[in-house]
């Protein structure tokens, strides 16, 4: 039987899920790996993977696809670009994988594209041509889906819509070196700033935080009812649906996926969400779907497998 | 021999062009046609199809793809939407000349797809993979080309780039009902309305003007060192540029194409463009390519045939 690997990279661990063809998930291990630079690293990776099939009753050979996501630019011909997030020999690891799984096609994806492609294989994108899957996390990515596959864009860029300028009159520098990026109000150090900037702002003590991400604390002060927090989470929500609005005038999507961190605060802001975007969008678009995606952490993994279904055909 | 017609619907006129499969444009004709909403309109169009064929020794049992581009909303399924400036009754149309050409498949698509389909086919795009052509004509409008295929999106709105968001501040209504859209500032009626405007507050007399669209005598007044003309072309440049630095973090084309009758310029605006481009865009897409369109008026019947072949396929 036809097996497929996908496999989340991430900066300190990799997930592993073990998939059938039709996208079934069969098993899932995550494995602690640091830095992918040397053969001992690949080894731990390979290592892994073997056992992953061992537990499973399944030989390499079944192997037929291996998709591994990556946290940076991936263009359009699979070419991995610069990674300043992450320690990756990217072609050692790509080498290593297929000395042990000679029968399978490898490819590499964006990971945010991938958890896009996740949840149009098998998530709240089912089904559906056109999406968007919004990733609200440290940061702001998107993966664009047109036609049932990914758009990684000429220069690995597309998707990158936490850099749509949605504030033309900010001065704080955003992490890409221009000012008023979405992701300086969207992602969660974005919300958790915009609240502690509020909080100051109104003379109010801000719940405790646990650091500069814990947009959890700031959904639950606005659940209960701090009037700051909801003031917050709502400015995230129009830049949100403001920074849509554009995006539909460029690919006008079926449907927009909310995910990442921030995103499960979505039951908070989605209705918020959806009116902003019904507010600044084209008349045309206003019927474009925004939903929270279904697949959590999995997707990334789900989407990597798929891509390396759909390269392999 | 296999024979493909691209046909331009205009409000007053329809271009035909008689292609053979492989691009080569055989004969074209302009037929002036007004409404087309009888079957005696319908009667002129086909008759004048069949005229072109007659003219150059073609039967209509050659013609295997007949492509037709509407000036309004076309959907992935090749849907018409609301065509509010054109009288048009696309089914009637459809039917009449599926009537004549019943070997032929036909296909319609917007106007701005069209023209981007048509640079892709055999102008200044030929042989890439991701392309925005950008209509600068009395309004603004972008043809989305991703894989080499266009993107209609799912309410027919992709490329409605006219339509993005360029200054917040703008209370002036665009005619979409927005504020602050590209299309108030770099379309043909913008860059008069910015001239004439500057020309106030510097208290000059404009140069003259055939009315609200003649961008040329603004560019020709500008070559001859009209500081208030340039000024205006200046900032249409900026904000085009702002615009598609937005599409980049969207899709991340290879190249933009400038065409429409502003396009014309290109030559006095086209370095400013890329510099406005160059300054508010993600580093990673610093090098997308910024040229003008090859093909002119003839690129949307190029893209109209190259549609119909497609759907074809």
């Amino acid at each position: 039987m036809n097996r497929v690997f996908g496999i989340d990279v991430g900066g300190t661990s990799i997930k592993i899920g073990l998939f059938e063809e039709g996208g079934e998930l069969v098993a899932t291990e995550e494995v602690p790996t640091g830095a992918l630079l040397t053969e001992d690293d690949f080894a731990k990776v390979t290592g892994a993977l073997g056992r992953v099939l061992e537990q499973n009753g399944a030989a390499p050979e079944e192997v037929c696809a291996i998709g591994l996501d990556i946290p940076g630019p991936v263009d359009a011909e699979g070419r991995v670009g610069m990674l300043p997030n992450i320690q990756l020999d990217d072609k050692g690891l790509r080498a290593a994988i297929q000395d042990s799984f000679g029968a399978a096609r490898l490819a590499f994806v964006n990971d945010a594209n991938a958890a896009a492609l996740g949840e149009l294989w098998q998530g709240a994108a089912r089904g559906v041509g056109s999406a968007v899957l919004v990733a609200l996390g440290t940061g702001v990515g998107a993966g664009v889906i047109v036609d049932g596959r990914v758009v990684a864009g000429a220069f690995g860029a597309a998707g990158e819509i936490g850099h749509l300028t949605v504030n033309r009159s900010e001065t704080r520098v955003c992490g890409c070196g221009r000012c008023g990026c979405l992701e300086q109000y969207a992602s969660a150090t974005g919300v958790v700033r915009m609240y502690r900037e509020r909080c100051e702002a109104a003379g109010a003590t801000p719940v405790p935080l646990t650091g500069p991400t814990d947009t959890l604390s700031v959904f639950r002060a606005a659940e209960h009812g701090n009037e700051v927090a909801a003031d917050a989470i709502f400015s995230m929500a129009d830049y949100l649906g403001y920074a849509l609005a554009q995006v539909s005038c460029v690919i006008d999507p079926e449907v927009y996926l909310i995910g990442g961190g921030v995103g499960k605060g979505f039951g908070f802001f989605g209705e918020r969400l959806r009116s902003a975007f019904r507010h600044y969008c084209l008349a045309t678009s206003a019927g474009t779907r925004i939903v929270q995606a279904s697949l959590g952490n999995a997707a990334a993994m789900y989407g990597c497998a798929y891509q390396a279904l759909l390269a392999r055909s």
